[in-house]
């Protein structure tokens, strides 16, 4: 057994809920911080680049450097780059676009490699839809990347279709898997993993989302801790998914890792 | 083992061709009208209503009464009949919902028991996507009905979307199962054969689609014979789906009908 080494937080009911931080989450990344802890932020969010986040959460009083904060639009960029892919249709929201370097416009139709798709909102309509289906038919075969697979959310006038509808739209019509930024796709997991330079077993998720969170870094072999703050609910403990440990909030995680971090170090 | 006495005809490639009547196609027609052998004709078209289908055979000689066509709305129809469903709200094209008289116009948000889904091509926007799950999401989980699970066709300009993807984002986002009304889906045969009162042992398949025609209507148990025309290839031979029989074109059917639909009678 190891020991683990390395912390990986979900940000949003984790850290702040809305536009509140969660009581202790500033002193706890501080502490993190401190004691020289490697760590990252992960987050689903595509609707804002990482310079909004990095500013909300200074407005909390949360100091978190941009190169830690880990979104889908960057995992995809690290991705596109590591996988020689220079040539890249976007259909993503102006705030992710700002993440990528490597870009072609989603009407240039020749020689695109990967078809990058996002939450695009009121801007989806059947030509939008149907250019991103012809680029990925092409004789080349495009990679499609998905920005998340998340099915909807709660807006102010209702349920909002997601850009994970879309997604499934496209890999039916096309008869093509895509590659999932976001958690739980192991993929995105791996991403932070690599950034830091540590294994599944030495990294602890810390989470609000039993399957997002807690079941999707399970599959990978990251240890995880769940908090009952955020879109935690009581029901989530019987879902079958059983985290290393559960936690009121974050504000509980530097007594948690001073106990069990350490403690399988003792045999060896 | 039994005698086969009825058919089902596919019509887009079996009858015809584009604007053209397969030669020999009026013969059959005229032929099983004859022999009273009992008969429909099962199209995945949903861009018009059967009266159009009806009078485009006619221009060609061919004469089939309206009764004897199904499309997926008119099988629709029939299941929210038989399923006591009044109040559909109705995603189709107007062809389409000419067929409907049970319905609601898609606005209405109130007590729909079944949402019905077609091509609607450039129609499709993301506030009319997001309308059709909201009604799906609503606390009496209305059923979605599917006109088709089509991925594409090809249109002038290339390749377009069809119904399918669509059904595909709204499955996934609302995470219910769409029951589809048109070929390969079992229940559309089975629909064919509760109209004429047989059993699928009994029935024959002819069509020119090995997915659609062949393995669909094998699935439930119904004979079958693949034709050399429409989109035919040489390599539908090869996919591990064995129809009954391969014949050039329709024009053979009286033949091969009559060497093979009674045979299995001699020993009874």
């Amino acid at each position: 057994m190891t020991t683990m080494r390395a912390i990986l937080f979900d940000l949003d009911g984790v850290l702040y809920q809305d536009e509140m931080a969660i009581a202790g989450a500033k002193e706890v990344v501080a502490w993190v911080r401190e004691l020289g802890i490697p760590h990252m932020f992960l987050t689903n969010t595509t609707s804002r680049p990482r310079t909004a986040i990095v500013a909300k959460l200074k407005s909390m009083g949360i100091e978190v450097p941009m190169e830690l904060v880990l979104t889908p639009p960057v995992a995809a960029v690290r991705w596109l780059r590591e996988s020689g892919l220079h040539n890249a249709a976007l259909f993503v929201t102006e705030a992710s676009a700002s993440e990528f370097a490597v870009s072609a416009s989603p009407d240039e139709e020749t020689s695109v490699e990967a078809v990058v798709v996002g939450d695009l909102g009121e801007r989806w309509d059947f030509s939008t839809m149907n250019r991103a289906f012809r680029l990925l038919m092409a004789d080349n075969a495009p990679q499609l990347v998905a920005l998340g697979l998340t099915r909807y959310w709660l807006a102010d006038g209702g349920l909002r279709l997601d850009v994970g509808p879309f997604i499934k739209a496209l890999e039916y019509a096309s008869g093509r898997e895509a590659i999932v930024m976001g958690k739980p796709a192991p993929h995105y997991f791996q991403a932070a993993l690599s950034t830091l330079g540590v294994a599944p077993e030495q990294t602890l998720m810390i989470g609000d989302d039993i399957r997002g969170d807690i079941e999707g870094a399970q599959r990978l072999g990251i240890k995880t801790l769940l908090v009952r703050t955020g879109k935690f609910r009581p029901a989530d403990l019987h879902l079958g998914i059983q985290p290393d440990g559960v936690l009121d909030s974050v504000v509980d995680l530097p007594r948690w890792w001073s106990l069990h971090s350490g403690t399988t170090l003792s045999p060896t």
